[in-house]
């Protein structure tokens, strides 16, 4: 499997190793020693002959065997001289732990170049530099200095047998998320910090994983993506082999702020394009570590829930409220039991219980079956999907429901089960819960965040195959390769024709003469609308007329565009004035595509005009998408239902609108080199039956 | 103070006090001794001579001196009578625990309403029943029997000498907000738990709390209002005196479900009444226990901040970009400092970390001066109002920085310093950071919350004196009484014209013969408009034609609007057709008013059309409003861009409307006795300077 010799190496070396345990690499050198490495160890540093009792190597070329894994930990002038003697040794990996240099610039981001270089030339594959290492917990490696990996591991405690692989870009979260985990009781595999990824990227590691069979769920901090197309394999490869991944993307607060010449691409906040392609795969995002780790806790320990449907077992009416809050303002549902099963559980509580949906068993009912009694009950009916349980753990020598029978039922059991306190839960009550292979948790937004995100993830279908990008003709692409900048709409339609996609009738005329001629061919009433790249807001600029019904209008209106335009931008190159037949009426939408640096084209769809300017209610995909596709993201806006005919008004012909979505995504797809944006805005959709209208377009090509 | 000799009782009697600990009233018994309680105290239960080695009493009557509180937890069944007993002997006040009253219905439904009378009749106070009790850690007197209040006090450390307050319907999770808060190292004052309320409520303790100089900051976990009028004005005092208060509403996900005459109605959730309110008195709302503690914890160690300008000084690239998220998501500001602040830290710090903001120390800064002075550098400085420090305390021996000159830095300092461990914090860090003031938080999202209703609070103005409701005149107030039913919108806009509020020239005709006399008088063009209270959706009944010119027009459209409306109810009782002057054009809005039964009527303002249904954009607060205040609502909308004058379109006249909001608000309160629900919909807004129209208008009357 792919770096399996990095992450479980035979032999390891580590350059620069020191007895001095205040000292990082001395802290790194012990804890390999600590945690129970079992493989060939040599520590190299030319000032000492023994560390920890082990020989000490001059130098990487003095070490008598092969070396599967050099960690590198010498001074940052030091690194590309000792990776170049790692390289000429024959060592397969290296783990460059030195700070120091993209981070800093200049002349040491130079140095990193030259350790890609050498990584590309030797092919020694390279992690880091200003790593913080690994911990494969499988195997009892730490190649790392975190204190989070020196634990007296006799303390430790597990609810789960399921192992979560960390990958994190950053070295302070990685290792703090499984600092965290532990004190859940979560299980791991690997944690790695990948550093400045010269040359290994966390997509590298994230195929490890997904290949890897001892782990079970992934779980991401991620701040950018340096080789996309390794990433999203990678992410393709976990979906269709249901592996779960949950994400932490920072970096969503950084400003934006490149010019656009469409609104798609002004909303597009730049993190969108990572929103969509999670989306695409099914990727779980968490927005914060405690949420990250509450769902891969759920996913780590509970089957996938068939439904959405919760029932809340409660001691305290209080806490039972505060969880229907919770989990109902997560989007879950919880239905009133069924009079049989009400009366059920009647039997099993006090006169002042409750039995509904929240069940509130009272306090009275801890440490007795009742609870147990009726998990079993809503596990065998079909009323629910989700049970969750909120107790309190506070006591010091009682757990709120005996352990084993809760050990027997939960083995049994069908559906997740969670445990919430709302006491601050005692270390016996963790640990004795962790044992029936339950994980304590003490937020009820957590709660529900992990829920929420098991009922997705169980619904999610890995995306199959869709549509070939669309060939285009040989003239389009000729065109195609000679546009820069702002592409204006005459033209941009003429390329989407080109494409397939029906366009209303129009013309476009340089001179008053040639008025009648299009007219007659395009049909009134029409629209005119001034053309020049250097007029993407024809509207601002005074350059259209609309609903003009015969000749002499006609001409009025032509000169008006002209006369406004000129106005408007004295120095402005117009390519003539484009006359149109008017769109019939009908519901206004934007579809957009935005090329995304990483990710490729971003396709938008929203409703036209100002709303979706002030609502930000849009729905994005990847490019391309089917119809069907399309027309889940229609269903995605809260415009919906005034497509679907809200309050009687005609439904709109959305089959025809998902069809010029599908469209302009295949096009945009076939376009990418080309085309940094592409708007349509506004689509004008008409009743059912009776098609759409690109009522205006607009394109960028991309920067040169 | 009230409730002082409840809360702080010079004398107690138990009774149903027992010896068995194993038994909440034998629990209870126990810890008023253990926990210290110093005034006189007395046993009651005929079984026993002795509890605890102190004389037990048979019945209250035998209890020699007086009794400031009786602690009530005899059998249910004889609760009326021991309460009997209390109140005859002169008992100033009662706490009943026992359980089985008005949430169980049926008899013991009406047992609670008899105590309630005993209350009523004797001027005995009683809490309860089925309340879990109190504590006064002020006066170590625990009257509860929570396992919450066995603690090991020796164990405890504090953070603060500021003092918390907790009211909680809900026993179990009023000691659990304790519990959890303990763990932080927050101080209390008292935790009450108000049971059913059948006779002192939450704003009996409300009152008391915010008087209560050992009080500084309020925590209410709130289930629903029962005395909406003592509760507001607890909060008004609140609010002037400037004690914080922090609540948890649980009840959200209940449906709302009943029918409704307006839009304003149908898209008030049931807890819209409770945001406005509490967002007139300046209450901080939370949505869980770990976010409401965070804030109350920042409210208890931090001044409060001047602005919203986040610095963020971290130990980790990763974890300073996490905070960065956290906090712009939460609408706080992290401005770059500007370059003399940074090279000021580029001093302080190592080449490979970053001066900007978040400023990265990283973790080679740990436990050097660098992190105290640039703490001390940004709180001289004026680029920042708040100061979130992200790093890690997991370590069992060492502070991420020293504590006494932090203690001392923190003495002197000006701004809000907030802590963040990304590791799980050790018990040892967290009671030394403690000793220098500070609350570990262990969660970004609960860092953001805080901060974010820190920054809130302290921008709060606590309401000023408004206008006076309308004086209405005699014959309106007369026909008032007599509204039954939906009232049609020739009448409703009679009434609000009554009221001083313009509205658009009209006249209501039965027969044909009127129309050209009415048509004179409003001026054409008109609209025609069908009116009954059977009708109130006009249109969907085909009861409205706009834009008619003529006379000739106007017969047909009136003819029209009656065949219309007969076909579509038969039955339906008609007024007569309303031909009223067509508006001019501008944007369209809603302002409506629903009566809450609990906090009375509370006033919507939002976008007309479908815009404001699909998106739920609407402002509410409670009535009645300053036209300055309609401003304000009319600027949260997301929609207000419009009216501002969004893309180059005419400004709209936002006088005009918020003085018509404002005036309907007044009307509001004025007719509150009778009327349910009013709302102007749509209102059409002009350009400035031209005024507002309400084109349509409803009433709903009260139910009798």
């Amino acid at each position: 499997m792919q770096l399996d010799n990095f992450l479980n190496p035979a032999s390891i070396a580590v350059l620069g190793a020191s007895p001095d345990e205040h000292k990082l690499r001395g802290r790194l050198s012990k804890l390999i020693v600590k945690n129970g490495y079992r493989g060939d160890l040599y520590f190299i540093n030319p000032s000492h002959k023994e560390i920890h009792g082990r020989r000490c190597f001059p130098d990487i070329g003095s070490v008598p065997g092969p070396v599967d894994l050099a960690i590198i930990v010498v001074p940052a002038s030091q690194v590309v001289a000792a990776l170049e003697q790692c390289a000429a040794k024959g060592v397969n990996n290296a783990l460059i732990m030195t700070s120091g240099f993209a981070e800093e610039g200049g002349e040491q981001a130079k140095a990193q170049e030259r350790i890609a270089e050498i990584a590309r030339n030797s092919g020694i594959r390279v992690c880091g530099p200003n790593a913080e290492g690994f911990h494969n917990e499988v195997h009892n490696i730490s190649a790392t200095f975190s204190p989070a990996v020196d634990l007296d591991r006799s303390k430790l405690f597990t609810a789960t047998s399921r192992r979560v692989g960390i990958i994190a870009q950053s070295g302070g979260i990685g290792f703090a998320l499984y600092h965290r985990g532990l004190d859940l009781g979560l299980s791991f595999s690997r944690i790695v910090t990948v550093g400045n990824e010269s040359d290994l990227t966390a997509a590298d590691f994230l195929h490890h994983m997904v290949d890897d069979r001892k782990t079970h769920v992934i779980l991401l901090f991620l701040e950018t993506v340096r080789s996309p197309e390794a990433f999203i394999a990678a992410l393709a490869k976990a979906a269709l082999t249901s592996k779960p991944i949950v994400v932490v993307k920072v970096g969503r607060s950084a400003a934006g702020g490149r010019a656009t010449a469409s609104h798609t691409a002004s909303m597009a906040g730049w993190d969108a394009a990572y929103d969509t392609i999670f989306a695409k795969y099914g990727v779980i995002v968490a927005d914060d570590l405690d949420r990250a780790l509450a769902i891969v806790a759920a996913l780590g320990t509970c089957p996938l829930p068939r439904g959405k449907r919760v029932a809340v077992l409660t001691v305290s009416g209080g806490g039972g409220a505060l969880a229907a809050d919770a989990l109902t303002s997560a989007g879950l549902d919880l239905p009133e039991l069924s009079p049989k099963t009400q009366q059920l559980i009647r039997a099993q509580i006090p006169s002042y219980g409750a039995p509904q949906n929240p069940v509130d068993v009272t306090g009275q009912a801890t440490r007795t079956e009742a609870p147990l009694k009726i998990i079993e009950l809503l596990d065998e009916g079909d009323e629910v999907d989700i049970i969750v349980v909120v107790t309190t753990m506070a006591n010091e020598t009682l757990t709120p429901v005996k352990v084993a029978p809760l050990k027997e039922l939960l083995a049994r059991q069908n559906k997740p089960v969670l445990f919430f306190t709302y006491t601050v839960a005692s270390d016996f009550g963790i640990r004795e819960m962790a044992k029936a292979g339950v994980v304590t948790f003490t937020s009820l937004s957590e709660v529900a965040t992990a829920v929420a995100a098991m009922v997705s993830y169980a619904r999610f279908v890995p995306p199959g195959a869709i549509g070939l990008p669309v060939e285009l003709p040989a003239a389009v692409m000729a065109e195609l390769t000679n546009l820069t900048g702002i592409v204006p709409e005459h033209r941009a339609k003429m390329i989407l024709e080109d494409c397939g996609i029906a366009m209303l009738p129009r013309r476009l005329v340089t001179s008053e003469v040639d008025l009648l001629a299009a007219a007659n061919a395009v049909g009134y009433p029409v629209a005119v609308k001034i053309q020049s790249a250097e007029i993407p807001h024809k509207t601002d600029a005074g350059g259209v007329r609309l609903s003009v019904a015969d000749l002499d209008a006609l001409k009025v209106a032509f000169h008006a565009v002209v006369r406004s335009a000129s106005k408007y931008t004295a120095t402005a190159k117009l390519d003539g004035v484009l006359v149109e037949r008017m769109a019939s009426a009908g519901i206004e939408m934007i579809v957009g595509v935005v090329r995304d640096d990483i990710f490729g084209p971003i396709l938008t769809v929203g409703a036209g005009g100002v709303t979706t300017e002030l609502y930000r209610d849009v729905s994005r995909r990847v490019a391309p998408v089917t119809k069907n596709e399309a027309v889940d993201m229609l269903r995605e806006l809260k415009y919906f239902p005034l497509l679907a005919g809200f309050r009687g008004s005609a439904k709109a012909d959305i089959t025809a609108l998902a069809k010029l979505i599908s469209q302009i995504s295949m096009v945009a797809v076939s376009l990418k080199g080309s085309i940094a944006e592409i708007e349509c805005n506004p689509v004008i959709v008409h009743p059912c039956g009776k098609g759409c209208s690109v009522v205006d377009a607009v394109m960028a090509a991309s920067p040169a």
